[in-house]
C-alpha cells in the first residue's frame, strides 16, 4: 500500500484484442444462459447501460469535450471522440431525418467482431454488439439526453456496413437539451 | 464491402475503461450463473484459456518478440511486453525458487479492478481476475510451454499487492523449452 500511483501517471492505452476476445466470451456466455436471441440482446443492452452510466465520468474527465450545443454535435462527439477513445475506430455520422434528431453511426469495420466469422444459423437474430447501444444510451442519459439506440444494419448479418441508429427523444417542455 | 482497411492502417490502441467495465459485467454474469466461487473461478480460467490460445498469434505478430531462451526471459516478456500491450501496466517479476521455474508477477495496481471497490462478503473466494491466469496459460501452451498459473495474492482480498504465480512445468525428456 506504500505506492499509490495517480491516474495521470498511468498509461490508459491498451491493445484492443484482449477486450474483443473477452467481449466474445461474454456474448458466448449469455448465449449459453438464454435460449432466445431477444433475451441475449436485452441483457447486452442492459449491461451496456450500466457501463455507460459509469463510463461517462471517465469520458468527460479525459476527453475534455465541451458542452454540446446540438444533437448533431453530440453525435459527432460520440463518433469522433468516444468511439475513437474506447474502440479505436471513428464511425462516419449522418443525420437521417429533417427534424435533426435521428443519426446514424456507420462503421465500415467493427473491431468488436474482429474474431467473429459469422453468427451461427440458430443465432440469426442476435445483435452481437448490442452492448454498445446500451453504453451509448446510458452515457447519454447521464448528460440528460434521452435516446433510443439500436443496430440498423450489421455486417455480421450480411449488410454492407454496420449502422447504429441514435434517436434523441425530444421532450416538448425541454426543447433545448443540456449536456 | 468496397473498402477493406488493412490491419496496419488501423489504430489498435484503445482506452481500457470500457474493457474493464465489460470484464466486470462478465464476472457479474458468472456470479449470477454459478453459486460457488470455485465454479466462477474455473469458468473464468477456462474462458481465459480459450482467449490465450487465440491471442498469442496477435501477440507474436505485433510484439516482434524474439524466441525466449529461458523461463526467466519468458516471464519478463509476459510482464514487460504482454501486460503492457494488453492491460497498460507492467508488473515486476521475481523468481520464487532455486530451480528457476517459478515466477511471480507483482502488480502494485491492477487495472482490471479499477471500478471494483471490494468483493461482496459472500464472494470471498472469488478470484476476480482469474481470466488472466487462463490467458497466460493458454498463450504459453501455444508456444509449447506448459505452466500452472494462479493468483497468490490479491489486493481485492486485502493483500498488499496482487501477485500472479507462474510455474513452468518441466518435462524430463524436454529440458530445453521451445517458444
Amino acid at each position: 500500500m506504500s505506492r499509490s500511483p495517480g491516474r495521470k501517471q498511468e498509461n490508459h492505452k491498451i491493445s484492443r484484442e484482449l477486450f474483443v476476445l473477452t467481449y466474445g466470451a461474454l456474448v458466448a456466455q449469455l448465449c449459453k444462459d438464454y435460449e432466445k436471441d431477444e433475451d441475449v440482446n436485452a441483457c447486452l443492452d442492459k449491461m451496456g447501460y450500466s457501463i455507460g452510466i459509469r463510463l461517462i465520468d471517465d469520458f468527460l474527465a479525459r476527453s475534455a469535450v465541451k458542452k454540446c450545443r446540438s444533437y448533431s454535435e453530440t453525435a459527432d462527439v460520440i463518433a469522433q471522440v468516444a468511439f475513437k477513445m474506447y474502440l479505436g475506430v471513428t464511425p462516419s455520422v449522418s443525420c437521417s431525418n429533417t427534424t435533426g434528431n435521428e443519426f446514424s453511426l456507420i462503421l465500415d469495420k467493427n473491431p468488436l467482431v474482429d474474431f467473429v466469422e459469422e453468427l451461427p444459423a440458430e443465432r440469426a437474430s442476435l445483435c452481437y454488439c448490442n452492448l454498445l447501444c446500451g453504453v451509448i444510451r446510458g452515457a447519454l442519459e447521464m448528460v440528460h439526453l434521452a435516446a433510443e439506440v439500436s443496430f440498423l444494419q450489421d455486417r455480421l448479418k450480411g449488410d454492407a456496413v454496420t449502422e447504429i441508429g441514435i434517436t434523441f427523444l425530444r421532450k416538448p417542455e425541454d426543447r433545448k437539451h443540456r449536456r
